[in-house]
């Protein structure tokens, strides 16, 4: 079990660390998987040989053509989960997707993150942050998710924002770095 | 013929609808065609192959490989189209381009759209508005265009804008939301 | 050898040109060999594939799957590079890349431009413009780079920035178009 390579926890801590073989060839694993996949002529075989590299999915799982991951084994995923074309989910650490979230093409979920100081970023050394994403989720096409992110249940991001930080429930976000563009009513 | 059942009229004509069989076949209809067509190692059958899916096409028809629809049936295209790599047309709702238009890389024309409440939201209930793109458009590489926006004749929209509403002729456009960056002088 | 086709030279040396023969053979003999690539379910085999299509490379070259190029002849590129996925690099003008070099997902570097004068960019003239990224390069996901644009030494250039100028050595820098952040600070 890649869980208990002491490499991948590190990296999936947050803890500073080097790829070693065995994440390394785990990381290769994924990579034919989702290559054969992609050549999958039947859309349901397709899904499914996703859906088993994620590392916990629910009912109602959807995802359009060209998804990517780096491992899966750190993307949870609730309920009624759809994700149009060309989603890609770098799971360096965890991510973690609520039920009802739908995200649009070209939506980029990125946990990995490099040193500022070039000659440490030469060492190859590397660190990553999860993101949190609660319920009902909407995120609009080329959306772009970076470390250590959590936003709240209801939250809808404007096309092609960087969400560089957390937001709490019910907002509209939108822009490079998203701002809350308004809060969404709720009937309570 | 797709154009006859009722959910995708609704869908087309930009009222609220569910998915239904029918849709959802043709929608898996247009995957499985787009997949075989990017398995087409001849260029110019690969290319004749995506023009068969879309509702019409002019003479000079030049798509790079990557390309995407939802449906095709709804996407009509002018003379001497050039799309680069991996552009995406989400053609719930009619999309009309011009003669002499050309796409960067990474081009998305979005027409779907969903409820902003939450609850609605995961009903399904989905809608969408046509995109209308005049002769002589430049995109720019990973525009993003938004559904109910109509461009005029010659209107260059610069790398990675996001349009949100429409513009007249002869306008340079950038930045996210798209505004006009300065007027393209005519010989008249 | 295309470098001694008059197009390809022109092109390549930031002349206005017309596509010629020569120059569309070679960019169909650089898709199918993509095309290929992108088929290979061994990944050394798949990085080899590329490697040989680029102009020249250097020691600990990886590129992620989806890695796109015009022709690949004009790309340089140093030793110890990384492209994440679905990297793409139009080369119709040199692209040079230093050593240390990191690349997220999604990355385009864009050399290619058109008139903006409707009725001469309808006759398909084009014109290109080297891209040239100093040693130590970190650019996040979606990165876009336009043509003419060198970038100095240890650069960082956040998710999704649009780079349209040229920068010094040792900046952050971020947004569309891309601005300076800070500066980094160096040891000496």
């Amino acid at each position: 079990m890649i869980e208990k390579d002491e490499t991948f926890k590190k990296m999936t801590n947050g803890e500073w660390y080097f790829d070693s073989p065995t994440v390394i060839a785990k990381r290769d694993a994924t990579r034919l998987a989702l290559q054969k996949a992609g050549q999958m002529l039947d859309n349901q075989q397709r899904i499914n040989a996703i859906q088993t590299l994620l590392g916990q999915t629910g009912t109602d799982f959807f995802v359009e053509t060209g998804f990517e991951c780096s491992f899966g084994d750190n993307i949870i995923v609730g309920d009624h989960f759809y994700a149009n074309r060309n989603v890609l989910i770098c799971d360096e650490a965890q991510v973690t997707i609520g039920n009802h979230c739908k995200f649009g093409p070209g939506v980029s979920l990125l946990t990995p993150y490099h040193p500022i100081d070039p000659t440490k970023r030469a060492t190859k050394i590397e660190i990553s942050g999860p993101i949190t994403i609660g319920d009902h989720a909407w995120f609009g096409a080329n959306v772009t998710i970076l470390p250590n992110v959590t936003l709240g249940k209801n939250v809808v991001v404007g096309a092609c924002s960087v969400v560089t930080k957390s937001f709490p429930d019910n907002v509209i976000i939108v822009g490079n770095p998203a701002r809350v563009l308004r809060e969404i009513p709720t009937e309570n």
